[in-house]
């Protein structure tokens, strides 16, 4: 099977996804005043695989519960412990992860955190995007995108305005060969 | 009368207004890909005033036309010559632009460029943003946003959809007293 890679994620209009402090209170309250799962639960059903950085798997190891479960969790991090926790698997480079994708038996990819993102689209590895922009400019913080190699097409896909002024869009990426 | 500031601007889905070097070809052709004038016309039908940064002025010297026919041109800029333009009139910083502006009556401001998009913003003096976004990343360029003194929130107004995956959204900017 072909692996999908896709990003589910949320940001300020100026294309922050948490201060710099990590703080994503900002996010969390604008989602919850949408009044809707923004689309989650139907996303996160279509996929087996989370792909993740530390510091997203780290910010997950404070909710009251492990929102992964049922997932399988790869964690790309130099510095995690390999055998950091029995639910994740650490890959120290990308080419590892993605052999262990497959390996894994991996088809659809959620694609979490600002550097991984970073990483998967530069390799032109990212397949779908969702972005939801909740209304509020934040001026700084760990920002959802970064440098490329080179400009990255997209086709619109769907646009719906949730309540609480929460737009949501979602683009494919267009592949390029290579 | 009240003075209402607005920006109308098209970006990058990773927020960059123009490239590094100022190249604009990636937004004006998937603009015109959207085979509709994305509701300009409608926007500066109602501008008494455009105010802009050099870089945003000498861009539209480059144009066949004078772009501006009909508007009141205030330059902010500390390196340009006060006489440089009869068109246009430099004011060397904000206060002395907004002098300007309510002395000649101005109402309904047109403000442009990424510098004074941000001064704007910083001083807590846009009203309103319309935000038209192109289906590309560019991974760096000259960005729409820059740091701020402070959150601040949006009401969303309106989403609409393009051709060729251009998506306009446009904000009420929430006025913070002082």
């Amino acid at each position: 099977m072909p692996l999908t890679c896709s990003v589910f994620i949320g940001v300020s209009l100026d294309g922050f996804i948490a201060r710099e402090n990590g703080d994503l209170e900002w996010l969390i309250s604008r989602g919850e005043a949408a009044g809707d799962d923004l689309g989650f639960q139907k996303f996160i059903a279509g996929i087996d695989t989370i792909v993740t950085g530390r510091g997203t798997y780290e910010a997950g190891l404070g909710f009251e519960t492990w929102p992964y479960e049922g997932l399988r969790v790869a964690v790309l991090s130099r510095e995690l412990d390999a055998d950091a926790d029995p639910r994740i698997t650490v890959y120290r480079d990308l080419d590892a992860l993605l052999r262990g994708l497959a390996d894994s038996g991996a088809e659809h990819v959620y694609v979490d955190g600002g550097q991984v993102i970073q990483t998967f689209l530069r390799e032109g590895l990212i397949d779908d995007m969702t972005i939801t922009t909740v209304p509020v400019l934040l001026g700084s913080g760990r920002p959802l995108f970064g440098p490329l190699n080179g400009d990255v097409s997209l086709v619109h896909r769907a646009t719906q305005v949730f309540g609480a002024s929460v737009v949501q869009t979602s683009y494919d990426v267009v592949r390029t060969a290579g």
